[in-house]
């Protein structure tokens, strides 16, 4: 199968690396020094068992003019969604599966952007990932990989499924994907966009009975909003989830935590605000994820 | 006229000083320090004209067992308000004027446990005051006090009116002062509290997009509860006069950014809390308010 992954980053390489073993894998970036680094000496991966793994994916920076690849997988940051996709156009063609295993919900409507609704997939990832240096990256933990199409009968996607799980990425097709991503997305657009609003480490949002309230505030709107969107949950189950990770990972710092520390852009507005835009469609309030998502931003303005 | 003043900071202190040019005045506050610099070496109060006013209220740390006054006025930071009451209860009779003219809405709440609906006054004061030293005073502005009574006839306030005005507070009675107090809470609880969770000047609020759309989210949903409560303002009008105290004083820290960034407990509760509390006497929904104060409380728990 002729693979591209667009973004050399922590998952993107994770994927390209894994998918390289037995596939054609072009791993696009915009990082010159990344992907030289990859064509120089490969991509070093360091495994949870403290083994290493080394492949040899094929880095590049520009794919204009090149012939469309059978998959592509788009694994960037989600703002940088549509001008990735922009600049890798010649990649797309008539018979190419679009696929996106990024965080958050509503990534479809920059795909359709780009494919018709039947080449777009969808998916959730159980794996984990992050960098360690140009060409090196550390893979955290591993899980499953559930992919979907937009319109049910996912089971057409088993030939991909067959090749990513030959690489060793355990891949299943699942009709439920959209509510695999909104069972995911319950403690990002809860207590992990609270430790970025307060600085806080993901313990004190247990700990804390105001932090915890609007916790809890937080997943009540977003199970609303889902329910808008045809996916039912339980309000008491998922929020007892999130209250386990919290309490699971106490001393933990999430990366929009991170990234709002370290003044950089955060991805709220595909997390978070995949719930506004989630609640603009169907009319459900969502009233303090609007809220959080300003705050954010702001936030974001006043530490550049 | 027999005064007392309970609390001796910036405001109690401004108050208490010059109601006693005429007056025979208690200042009454818990820091003893500051009640025998009073004492000792009278009261200092910097004027804004460069002058200085020296005043020599008599201060106390105890009033127990002591005879009613005739006018008590509450000048302690609101989450006081009640322990401050119940120390001093011995100089409220049953024709004592139990006043306050502290920020928020609301605070005839605690007083109506203290004396009866027809005792109690509230008002507003324009004059702003901060603290120097032990007896010692910044008078920073000056302005019209406004006073009146829970159920109209107001008018019946004119002597305590007069006695103000003749010591240099010139104070009015006004029926109309529930309504004066929710028109000076809509900058405390939109752009003021804003400042503080976002840790930013009051410039930021009215030049950052996102922190401004919220900032007006805020007006907005307190003016609807205003609406609750019978008191009807143009949402339009209130955001223009927000936005002009950012723009005006650009470089402005507020009272609860600074509390905030010091580690200090802020009156948030009797601030944006009062329209949270009126929200929930009269259904008129006000999430984003409830937010902001969950958040405002887990900042001060992450910082003490």
């Amino acid at each position: 199968m002729r693979i591209a992954v667009i973004g050399a980053g922590a998952m993107g390489a994770l994927y390209g690396g894994y998918l390289s073993r037995k596939h054609d894998v072009l791993l696009v970036d915009v990082n010159r020094a990344q992907v030289d680094a990859i064509n120089a000496r490969g991509l070093t991966i360091h495994e949870p068992d403290g083994g290493m793994t080394l492949c040899r994916p094929r880095a590049l920076l520009n794919t204009q003019g090149m012939a469309p690849a059978d998959v592509v997988i788009l694994f960037v940051k989600a703002m940088f969604s549509d001008s990735a996709l922009e600049s890798n156009r010649s990649l797309i063609g008539p018979d190419t599966v679009l696929m996106t295993l990024q965080n958050g919900s509503g990534h479809e409507e920059t795909l359709l952007k780009y494919c018709d609704r039947a080449h777009v997939v969808l998916g959730t990832t159980q794996h984990n990932s992050a960098v360690l240096g140009l060409g090196e990256i550390r893979h955290g933990g591993s899980g499953k990989t559930c992919i979907g199409c937009l319109d049910g009968d996912s089971q057409r996607l088993a030939p991909i499924a067959r090749a990513f799980t030959a690489c060793g990425l355990e891949t299943v097709c699942d009709d439920r994907v959209q509510r695999l991503i909104w069972d995911k997305l319950f403690t990002n657009v809860s207590a992990s966009v609270l430790t970025g609003v307060l600085q806080v480490p993901l313990g004190f949002i247990a700990q804390n009975a105001h932090a915890w309230a609007l916790c809890e505030t937080l997943v009540r709107e977003a199970v609303a909003v889902a329910a808008g969107e045809g996916l039912v949950f339980d309000a008491e189950e998922k929020i007892a989830q999130v209250r386990a990770v919290c309490e699971k990972s106490p001393g933990g710092v999430t990366s929009i935590c991170a990234d709002l520390r370290d003044g950089r852009r955060t991805e709220v507005d595909t997390i978070s605000g995949s719930v506004v835009r989630a609640s603009r469609r169907n009319g459900v309030p969502a009233p303090t994820h609007e809220a959080i998502v300003a705050l954010v931003h702001a936030m974001e303005a006043r530490t550049l």
